[in-house]
């Protein structure tokens, strides 16, 4: 379903089609009812055209981090390219809206596309940070309005599950397979199947989800659980002759590896790990050698994994060296089990011998934070720049269409983004810039930047005539992901007290930021 | 989509056709890898049409609380109702397994259909209890294996999401009127749709959620936002002339009522709310007075909630004295802003005036607590019990095919659940029955129930002639789940200290439970 490609006269722009959003639940009418009133409202006192630029941007990193990957632009981009009210949804609509509303309104409705609104938008796998738009959203107000929410829903989850992945990627290590298994527990089913590709694009290996792995060709991983080794009972006729547990367990692990010779993977834990699961394990897995198989490995998913991986590969070490089997004692060793950064970290701790995690709850339903707060606030309409203010500082909006510049110091690290009005000249290479705090007065600091990367590039031209960003296969998100995350300065992303990362303004906006709050806010009074 | 028929021959049984699931995604892919490869193994061993009985509950109680609330059991039902695995899924399921596999098993998973299964299931807004099967579900192994995953997907966040949304009606109360507006911080567009369909389950009054509004019949509400007041700008030329920022307010509340004279609600906090909010919205509700029209209410968004309500009270009701306009005083506040049961329970001790809430992230991200762990474990096979055995006694599984029954006491309060052999006498009203905690020796209690409510009911008969229960409307859910949460007995509901509500076994099952435990659980050996 999410694989259609949904070839409307708006989605072939430029000659290429976009396909539709993976979900085809995402269509005009999932947005919240207040962007229709609000049109209508625009459209009955004639200001519905007024050009508006939003910016889309969160305002405090996840997780206790300094970090956040930017994800679910695609899925922004397929949906816009798709927009169109259907006279069902028309009619749904006449249903919502106070019978005074006019009708000609609905016939606006029906003509709306997304055809005249522009998408400059940080790529998709980048490294981001709070304050700096993710997206800058240009086009007829009402219109605009209506993509809020749809884009934040889009946006939200898919950059929280993919910064979660990355820290579970950074705890873990580089030379750790690691597993998404959170399916059944996530936030319903697309919650899944977000999960799922998110992950993968946080830096994840696989992912048990069958339906990912169709949709995003992301690789699979799977084998067997308790139920498949319980439903193996022991023969009455046997009983008393052989011990008791293990035959079960062994006829589940034999059946299991003459199904899969080439991929024999045993869940160890169903009745004592080295007493039952383990031997067992190695009884079938040497069956498998002498027939010129090779078994893949055991997965643990309850206990102390710490201790039960190192036992488990002393064991396969000792059946390597006594029965001069190459390469046994490297038998793979999967954990499971409610992992979460935390857990992680402890068994990094403690020392283990795990090669691979599965990781799922904790993971898919970011369970440390399980929203991240993206908002889409009104910077400009028709070239006024706008501010929202706010009794909190952290929730005043940055006005004006604005420039986003990551700079980048001698070591290649970035070092901090600056934000400057759009027609201010860009930072250079080499020459100093005053990087301002965008409201606090005494933080700023100089750079000299060695490299100067634009940050937004021009996703959904409209009718600007601008060349469009290709939208990169997921495989090279991930490794844009990857890669950014390679190159940022240790201290930003270590886990305790990591070194926030700059945002600034230039002098030029941080002054008329500061004139427009001045004129916007009203002066108190004490009584 | 959610609304089209898809009528297979699978899904018109017994001549009722049942509509595929509300996100067409949901499909027999959407499961974990591992049940196909498990579904190979039972195939490869010709033990794929074993007669499996699986139990799908949960452990805990979440958010800290007694009780859960069951939802998702339509979706289930949808699902399995249209169960049938596409020539295109066979194709891609043929690339995930190895090529050793055989193509017989490819024809078995193209007949594959739940004809076969039967599935007995608590009524969807009951209130439910850890341990208690949610779902009994019968059929041949390999295919309730593939059921697994997409079950407890589709049960687990609805669950959790209409118990989170009980939990804030409780505190709220029963005259406030609940919002639900998560959409834009959901886990996911259909954890957008799910939350807007599971809140309204759980006893929330409306949502602004279009799209779940169309799919569901639910109540929509909505109004506008701080960007449409903020978009109307004062004009220059008046600048000095009246104030500064009321003028851009009060255009826009104008314009906002002239759109919608009837349906006028404010938000009130874009500027300063005492000095330019209220004083705008009552001077445009008084105009609209004029014309014979009623203005209905503010929204705050932001600040002392406590004290803005009461503030805005004492301005209306003393509007309502000075110019005489009947019932001003009771114009309605409604409040957002990141609330959750902490915070209304903190207005609740402060004293409002506040009538309606309207509650989006920590309703819709669970954000207190994530997930709820259901899970789906094998319980008979081949008429043979099967027992999950764990370290953890939380963890052990309730063996046999079994029946459970709500015990009401003489004061019309549920007294406890028990659960018995499936063919054990049923309790019966006025006889003493000893009921026994399933792990606990020391905890049991007599009980003489004044009415017996049997909990599995049979929502899909399969193969067994019974009469299917209906599938009632979401309206029907939520009346249920509203009474059934006014039955129980105050102190299982109350926030601080909850008392837990019994779940217990029969003495012939608490026997049979421990008899096989001791005959399944290795001897430990001290060394």
């Amino acid at each position: 379903m999410g694989e259609e490609v949904r070839a409307t006269a708006n989605g072939v722009r430029s000659g290429r089609v976009v396909d539709g959003p993976t979900n085809p639940m995402v269509t005009p009418l999932l947005t919240d009812l207040y962007q229709f009133t609000m049109a209508y409202a625009y459209w009955k006192a004639g200001k519905h055209q007024e050009r508006a630029v939003f910016d889309l941007f969160f305002r405090k990193n996840p997780f206790g981090g300094e970090y956040t990957i930017f994800a679910g632009l695609e899925e922004c981009i397929r949906f816009i390219a798709n927009f169109k009210i259907t006279e069902e949804d028309i009619s749904f609509l006449k249903q919502c809206l106070p019978p005074s509303c006019e009708d000609g309104f609905f016939d606006y409705l029906r003509e709306v596309d997304c055809s005249d609104v522009e998408v400059y938008a940080i790529s998709e796998g980048s490294v981001v940070f709070p304050k700096v738009p993710l997206l800058r959203v240009e086009g007829p107000i009402a219109v605009v309005q209506l993509l809020e929410t749809p884009f934040v829903n889009l946006i939200n989850y898919a950059s929280l599950v993919t910064t979660n992945a990355a820290r579970h990627r950074f705890v873990a290590g580089k030379s750790k397979t690691l597993l998404e298994f959170g399916l059944r527990r996530a936030q319903g089913p697309d919650g899944g199947i977000g999960a799922s590709k998110y992950c993968y694009m946080g830096g994840f290996d696989a992912t048990s989800n069958v339906a990912a792995g169709k949709l995003f060709g992301i690789p699979l991983r799977g084998t067997h659980s308790h139920a498949f080794v319980s439903s193996y009972m022991r023969s009455k006729s046997l009983h008393g002759i052989f011990g008791e547990t293990n035959q079960s367990e062994l006829a589940a692990f034999t059946s299991y590896a003459l199904a899969f010779p080439t991929n024999f993977l045993a869940l160890v834990d169903t009745y004592d790990v080295m007493r039952s699961g383990v031997p067992n394990f190695c009884a079938v897995a040497l069956a498998l050698h002498s027939l010129g198989y090779k078994a893949v490995g055991i997965r643990l998913d309850s206990g102390d994994l710490a201790y039960l991986s190192c036992e488990a590969r002393k064991f396969f070490r000792s059946v390597e060296k006594e029965l001069g089997i190459n390469d046994f004692g490297k038998t793979i060793i999967t954990a499971s089990n409610d992992l979460n950064e935390e857990t992680l970290d402890a068994l990094n701790k403690q020392g283990h011998e795990v090669d691979a995690y599965g990781i799922g709850t904790y993971l898919v339903t970011c369970y440390a934070q399980a929203a991240l707060g993206c908002v889409f606030k009104l910077v400009e309409i028709n070239n006024q720049p706008r501010i929202k203010l706010s009794e909190d500082v952290s929730k005043v909006s940055i006005p004006c269409k604005k420039r986003s510049y990551r700079l980048y110091g001698k070591e290649g690290y970035p070092l901090l983004d600056i934000m400057i009005g759009e027609n201010e000249p860009p930072p250079k290479v080499g020459e100093r810039i005053l990087c301002r705090h965008p409201f606090n007065e005494s933080k700023r600091a100089h750079v000299v930047p060695q490299h100067v990367e634009e940050l937004l590039k021009c996703y959904w031209p409209g009718l600007s005539g601008k060349q469009r960003e290709e939208l990169p296969p997921l495989e090279e998100l991930r490794e844009r992901c990857i890669k950014q995350l390679d190159q940022m300065r240790p201290d930003h992303m270590r886990r305790l007290n990591p070194t926030p990362y700059k945002v600034s303004v230039s002098t030029k906006l941080y002054d008329f930021i500061h004139f427009l709050w001045l004129n916007e806010a009203p002066v108190g009074e004490l009584e």
